[in-house]
C-alpha cells in the first residue's frame, strides 16, 4: 500500500515490485531464479511460494543475491527450461552473482512471516556493486518481461487471452528489439508453440 | 535492421532502439524530449520529425545530452505539458542533463541523412557518466512508457484501442507501482479524459 504524506522525492515508493534474478546456492549448483521484490524502504520482501526450491533454500542459506540484469533472456530462459547462467562469487556473503548483471545486491535474512501459501521473508542489503550503467528503456526488454509472466501462468489462462496479449507484445519485439530479446521472445514463443500442441491432444470438453 | 553474424555476446544488437530523454538547449530554455534512439554501433541514431523544434534545435546546436532516468514521470509529463524538470551542466559539451537520471551520454552530431518526414542524424558518444545504480525492471515503469507512447498518438488511433490498451497497462500499475509511477499514470489518464470529453464535443458522424 500507499504510505500517507510521502514526498515526491521519494526514490522508490513503498509498494514498488521490482522484477529480478535471485541466486542463492543449491547442494550441486546454483538456485537462480527471476523473482518479484517488493522495496520496503531499507528491506527487500521476497514472497516465495510454498512448497518451492526456492523457499527452502532461502530459509537454510539465510542470504541471496538480488541481480539487475538487462538481459532478458535470463528471465525468458528460467521460464523455458535454460537454467544454466553463468556466475561469479559474491564478494560479502556465502553464494554467487549472475556474471553478467548492471548491479547486484547482497542481502540477508533479518526476519520472516510464515504462511500456508507464500511465507514473506525480509532481507537486509549488506553490500550493493554498480557493474554497468543502465543503457535506458528497451520496450522490447519490457515485453520479454511480460510473456515470460504470461508463459509462466499459461495453465490458469485462456488460449485466447494468451495469443492477443502475445500479438500485443509481438509489436514492441518487432520495433525495438535488439539480438537478446529476439532470442527471449523466440523461446517464449516455443514454449506457447508446445503449450499450444498439448492442449490440441487433449479431448476437447 | 539485423547484422548478419552478430555473436551472441553483443549487448545491444544493432536494431535496438531505446527509449530516452534527449536534452538541448533552446535559446530561453533547456528542451527536453522524449525520444527513440536506435544504437548504431559506437553510435546514436536520432530520427525527429520534421518539422520540429527538436529537429531544429539538434540541427543547430550539433549536439545533446541522451538521458538515461528511471523517473518516469518526464516521458509522461513531457506529453502532458510538464516540461520543466531540473536540469545541470553537461560535463563535456555546452548543453544541459537531467538532474536526476541514472547515466547520461554527451553526444556530438557527425553525420547527417536529409529526408522530407524524418531526417536522420548519427550522434557520436563523446563522454558518458554513470550517476546511480540501476535498480532493477518495474513493470509499471514499462506501463507508463506505452501509456505516454499510445497518447502521443491519440488523433491516430480509435478510442476502443487506446480504452482496452490502457486497462491492459493498468494491471501492471496495480500491482507493480511506486508513488513516481502513480503520479505519472494519473497524468496520462486525465490526458485521456480531455481527450475523450473533446472527442463527445464533436458532431457524431
Amino acid at each position: 500500500g500507499r504510505a500517507a504524506g510521502t514526498s515526491h522525492t521519494v526514490v522508490q515508493g513503498p509498494g514498488m515490485i521490482i522484477e529480478t534474478i535471485v541466486t542463492t546456492p543449491a547442494p550441486t549448483h546454483v538456485q537462480i531464479v527471476p523473482l518479484g521484490v517488493r522495496r520496503e524502504h531499507s528491506l527487500f520482501l521476497l514472497a516465495p511460494f510454498r512448497p518451492s526450491a526456492t523457499l527452502d533454500l532461502l530459509l537454510r542459506n539465510r542470504s541471496a543475491v538480488i541481480n539487475h540484469t538487462d538481459d532478458v533472456r535470463v528471465f525468458a530462459g528460467c521460464l523455458t527450461g535454460r537454467y544454466h547462467w553463468p556466475t561469479v562469487p559474491a564478494e560479502r556473503i556465502d553464494g554467487q552473482r549472475l556474471a553478467d548483471c548492471l548491479s547486484h545486491s547482497e542481502v540477508v535474512l533479518e526476519r520472516q512471516e510464515d504462511d500456508v501459501q507464500r511465507p514473506r521473508l525480509w532481507f537486509r542489503e549488506v553490500h550493493q556493486v554498480t557493474h554497468r550503467a543502465f543503457p535506458g528503456f528497451n520496450r522490447a526488454q519490457a515485453a520479454v518481461i511480460e510473456a515470460a509472466i504470461l508463459i509462466s501462468r499459461l495453465d490458469m489462462l485462456p488460449m485466447s487471452k494468451i495469443d492477443s496479449e502475445m500479438a500485443y507484445l509481438g509489436i514492441a519485439i518487432d520495433k525495438t528489439a535488439g539480438e537478446r530479446e529476439r532470442e527471449a521472445w523466440g523461446w517464449l514463443q516455443s514454449a506457447l508453440s508446445a503449450h499450444r500442441a498439448r492442449q490440441q491432444e487433449k479431448p476437447s470438453t
